[in-house]
């Protein structure tokens, strides 16, 4: 506690030569508002493709040709994910990086109108807001490497476009694939219902699926030579309800069942279960997991059925960093949150009309307080890991009606019209500002790390997927 | 019981009359001798379109062509389904009826060898032999019509082609429609691992699906505003567990889960099961159906969800009736089982080897004996409710190895092959000189009702299916 | 099959030198007659005592000062049970054996009337009539004493006091203990609501209690850190009611929870359930009770509990003997079924008023017909291991109305008055005419091991019971 | 906000004229401290009878003893509880009461010693610390009755005798009889790990039986006729655990099985379970007891049951008063915490050793910090729904070691000995010098009724117990 205090004053003393750096911000934030046509037309193609988890091949060949056309070296496929990549401009430390996403929801289609119209019958849409966030990511990085190209900063930038975070984590491959073990800084942002710097933890959460396999007989003629694996199933399934009164608070266990067998009249011989279980820590987590791992293995055991245990991807909360959070909150000062017209109002409140508010406001335009102590949100990201390697500072950006269910039609609706597209600007500019920040003053950069150090001192990182994985990998359709 | 004894009586002192009728049965059995090569093109397409239920559109149309191209007077697309059909000779009265099935099963496609190897990957295939059915049911309607229209035989010979058996109950929907309304006696037959007439009851079953609608929310921020549809799949289901304790022994319920949500962080929404709910006798069964709805019901009342009860299909147990097993069977043992070549048990024991044995017979060739009493079978099929309506004779062809499991790929090897293609000139020429006799002689006709009259005297038929209900239409693939 | 049916021709040859025994049998059943008010004398003190299992004191000692006061060698407490006793007359081979139980049941205590209506509140009564069973099996041995003291038979007869029938199976201890290792043919009946010569198997059966241990908690303030015995109880069974689906339709498994928790703010640290697990042969109790001790542990696993598994008591089904019921029945055809007068046809009909009938009868008055194989009942009996281990014949008398439920008050009160009374004397006199041949003629024993050989032979028995265990021990009350 | 703030400003301007009180406290600590012997006497005596709830009949005349030697006038036997009491003394306004428990809990009688040794074998104890409690509370109030016997203040005391807190909350019947409708403020204390001012909501709770009626049958011979009970009872819970996903997160259900069937071999006509809804907010419990109440209903559905829903006991959390835990604050620092000697900690520290720790102290002797919000506590009292009607003051006192569990015969150790008889001293003074402040300053009141509306304004109060209910009634042992 007290090495954060400490690094709270020094900050505070920097102050007057940060200002020193306005200039710069200025010329950043001149080339974001110069180049809003371009940046709109990246969103809006990748907004188009709504192209799902690990088949982002257009929406990734976008993002990737728009910072190569502005000068950047685009590796592609990194860490075996045909869809990732890492675009990189300068050379030597420190090196600041920005991040991007850029994967759509299934089910989620839906035209820029306020009513529910899907674009495509039964597809995809960005319901995360993921064509803004891959967007503005990419803006302020070139918008940063323009002034380290006249000269104005030193060091290496680099982008990392990230994919399927709404599937297996796209960043823990990378992460593991040792992408990100140079890098000083990392930075991102997200979509959101406000305006705000991220000091806040997320949930941890493991993914996992229990697949059990039994024997296959006549249900009507036979049942006593059968093993049901659907048995396993809803008995698993069971025992985890029964666990729910014996946890902690802030676990969080869903999950739905995947298979549920054939037809009525055979012994289902195969079903699966798929869990996501969430806490606070990753520790409860792994603790959790552990013990849903002997309920399955108890339903197993109940039913004379066999269970395979398969984590697909498994991410710690987010560590929040301190001075990276005050950084991205003073540069978000400097910019101002997104102001709305009052057609786009109108447009909001249809949206929350199907909502039971009532709503402190329609569109936020205020910047949130950054609060003293971390916060707590319940839900979780890919970042997180990441954020336990290197320090990352994350920023939220009003793109949406106060209210709006995340992973919804509406969200889609916004990010395709002017209310999402604001939203770029604000993200960009802020972005490109702390990484100016970073880039100029070392000090930064060694708080961040120092803060970093401590809320990770003693901790054993340690992860529930097994080693040497790979990732699934699709084609692209001829 | 009395009548019934007398009928035997009866029937036993007809012999000497029954005799009279060989010459007739001799031109028949000519007549598929000589068509063997053609019968069994017929059969061999069938196998190879392995058309499932309701897509029997080219199975449909080689057993109708079939039959019209031997004179039959053909109607396709009756009682609103685009592959039932009948075909009709002669007039007047009796009216004698055949009635053959088509319908393949999904993920059975099997070359014809005895160890696994599918002609289509993840095709259907006639797992329950329905190819032969068809063909040899269709083959003993032409050879009875060859006697018709030699003046041999009076009245009216009727084919059905009776789509779906093997998922919505084809036959049903042609019941309700009232297509079996002025015949007099039905015959069917099914491939089968043993040869005998058939004197059984099946069990009756009542298809049915429970569609619970819940509220979703995100599973992780706001659980405790969802209504989750899978928790009342599942506390259904464990209700439905606890009732077999307190149910007559002779109950067989069997459930899978057929949508068990989206992605573990939704609350699932929506979420169904899908069960077969059987026991000997019908009543046995509306009253079970009650007691599970009622469970349904209370688990959508645990769960603040809304339940759907989808009655799908409703099948009686099967009526059996003693002058026509009798009957049958005389005829059978005239045609004599079925004998398979040394190759054809080399064949055989192959597909026995994976199974758990020991078995009295590689492949049987012997006739079964008439049971005194009815005997009781734990399986259903769609004849139950028409053998209700008309007087309906049986029997079964080894066209299989003892101890195949029904439904399994083994069976479509056999019936794409030698095995299953003699069964299929036994089942004709027994179907045939039944035919003959009932034709001819009106007193059998008689017996048949009469049986059938006592032994639902007094009962109650009702259905569970609602009325007026509309089968599912498919088209054929361009 | 073979074997059975010669020793049924043996048997009928024998008929001629059998009926010289008859001048003997008149001769007990005098005895009987003479001597009903002593009888009854001992009935009713047993049926006023009521003492429930292992507490049978004053019942045992009745009984036992019965027969000692008849010239009966009387050891009593053997077996480690203070209740049981063994009287013996005579010596040398053979060595034919009669029991007789005398214990009660809780909650059953009723005055002798046709209304519920108890003599001692919350008391116990002979709800399943062992006080006339314990009263007509001493009877009949001193009936057949009077013969052998008098030089008209040989050998050695013993009596068995067999306490704990209706708990935990008090045959077994002393069967266990070697008591039986000597006799030649054991005899017993019941009583019953119809008359005839028992020819059945009854079901197997093993009584267990699964003793789950967790750990206590606040169940408010720190739920996570106990664990709870209670969901490890009901795990189980929900596993158990998941099972039933999958077991051979003759099973019957059922249970209570003996201890679920004591207060709601207390995770409960200990629980326990009390199974009976049934089926038609002890091998599928044996296979069933590990499938189920399974489902048990596999609660414990998905509870982070322990599990004790607690054998109270296994009993295989019965073995029926063919000669020994076709000399009981032919002894009983002697004796004649019970009659009642009209008083006690009112009092049993007052009795059936609350059932729903309709019933044949109030009162059986006939001999029901020794069926041709040997029957099934859904009950079962300690009677179950000891004839596996020596011949057994047994015997039903009619001593209450059709269609009362067993372990009912109207057994009780029957039991009190004229119906059972009569009851005794038929039982009585049938066993001890049956012993009359079996002391005289040793073909008959012969034919009674002869045909218990074939029945068990290739057999294994086993029990699940731990070897050298020790029943509990009560003290008489002050 | 607003109201309180000023208020709590208020209180500091109060501080100079409350000093001039100072002489009458001491006047009242003195009073405590000579007549130590007697007080430790009376609480002796309630700590050997240790009377179960509803059965405090000599504690409950020890206490009123006390009371009424000291001129007060008691009225024993009030709201139909034969062990309630109150004691009065003056007249007018205002009306200060301060309240006293005196019941034990079951199954922990323990000697004054540091290891498990039970006084009575299976005897009760006071876990609860009860016998300090109504101890320490008669003898504040009579030190307060001194000063106003002397003229020193002017108004009503009131004592409240309030038994069973632990079982039907005793405080709630006599709630319903009005018993407190003119009292101006409250006062109470618990003997507590940790010393200090209550200023925190606990939870509400409902304590409610759930009764299942089905139908008996042979649970072998004839288990469909049967309707379980049990089976109702357990699908019930199921339920209820499905619910646990669904809640907020301070939501607490737990239970425990009351009845769970007889013998195995009846299908369980009856069954019961007990449960204990909590949560933050009494209108939360509301809710969660109407779903719950549905499950049960649905359960009941399931199994074709009926079911009792039966609210034994309805508690509102309690309701913090700024006003008062200030006063009460500010009293006990006058006071001061309780000083343990080196023997008190070593009989402490082996209390604590079974424990894991490590704890900040064993015995604590600090007064712990006003927190500026109220806390929340996860456990319930009969205290909640009175402090909704009145105002509402509390205190803890450091009674046993730091670690030990509630409800454990540890603390029945320390009640029995120094420890725990420290405890009464520092809980009688500060009461009776709150009492005194209340007694003497009306504007005291005044705030704390002005804090109490505004904390309850808009709050509709309502009961989930039925109207007119009565409390069970003992006799005290002849």
């Amino acid at each position: 506690m007290k090495g954060k205090l400490s690094l709270t004053i020094l900050l505070l003393l920097l102050v007057p030569c940060v200002s020193g750096q306005d200039q710069d911000k200025e010329t950043a934030f001149r080339w974001v508002e110069e180049n809003s046509a371009a940046i709109q037309r990246v969103s809006l193609n990748i907004w188009r493709y709504a192209e799902l988890a690990l088949r982002e091949f257009q929406s990734s060949r976008e993002l990737s040709g728009y910072l190569e056309s502005h000068g950047f070296r685009v590796e592609r496929g990194v860490a075996g994910l045909p869809t990732a990549f890492t675009a990189s401009y300068g050379s030597g430390k420190p090196i600041i990086a920005i991040y991007g996403e850029y994967d759509a929801l299934p089910g989620l289609s839906q035209k820029a109108e306020p009513v529910r119209s899907p674009l495509v019958a039964d597809g995809a849409g960005h319901g995360c807001g993921h064509s803004l966030f891959g967007t503005a990511s990419a803006t302020a990085a070139i918008a940063v490497k323009k002034l380290m190209e006249a000269g104005r900063l030193k060091g290496t930038l680099r982008f990392y476009g990230t994919p399927a975070e709404e599937s297996i984590g796209g960043k823990n491959y990378m992460l593991e694939a040792g992408l990100f073990d140079d890098v000083d800084v990392l930075l991102g942002w997200h979509p959101s219902p406000r305006t705000g710097a991220g000091f806040s933890y997320s949930k941890a959460v493991v993914d996992v699926r229990f697949k059990f396999k039994g024997l296959a007989a006549h249900a009507s003629t036979s049942p006593h030579l059968g093993r049901s694996a659907l048995d396993a199933v809803e008995l698993m399934n069971v025992g985890v309800n029964y666990l729910r009164e014996h946890v902690k608070e802030d676990v969080r266990i869903h999950y739905v069942v995947t298979r549920g067998g054939g037809q009525p009249n055979v012994v289902p011989p195969e079903a699966e279960s798929w869990y996501y279980i969430r806490a606070n820590k990753h520790q409860d987590v792994a603790e959790m997991f552990e013990r849903i791992s002997e309920i399955a293995r108890g339903a197993a055991l109940m039913t004379r059925t066999e269970v395979e245990i398969a984590v697909g991807d498994d991410s710690h909360e987010v560590l929040p960093n301190r001075p990276l959070a005050e950084l991205m909150d003073r540069n978000l000062r400097l910019v101002g949150p997104p102001r709305f017209s009052e057609e786009e109002k109108v447009f909001g409140r249809k949206l929350q009309e199907p909502l039971t508010g009532p709503f402190e406001a329609v569109l936020s335009e205020r910047i949130e307080p950054l609060p003293e102590k971390p916060g707590q949100i319940a839900s979780s990201t890919d970042e997180g890991n990441v954020s336990w390697k290197i320090p990352t500072g994350s920023l939220g950006v009003a793109s949406y009606p106060v209210g709006i269910p995340g992973h919804s039609w509406q969200i889609v609706a916004c990010a395709g019209m002017s209310i999402g597209q604001k939203t770029i600007a604000v993200a960009a500019k802020t972005l490109a500002a702390t990484a100016i920040d970073l880039l100029k003053d070392p000090r930064l950069v060694e708080a961040a790390r120092k803060d970093f150090e401590e809320r990770r001192k003693g901790y054993s990182f340690r992860l529930l997927v097994p080693a040497n994985r790979k990732p699934p990998i699709f084609q692209p359709a001829p």
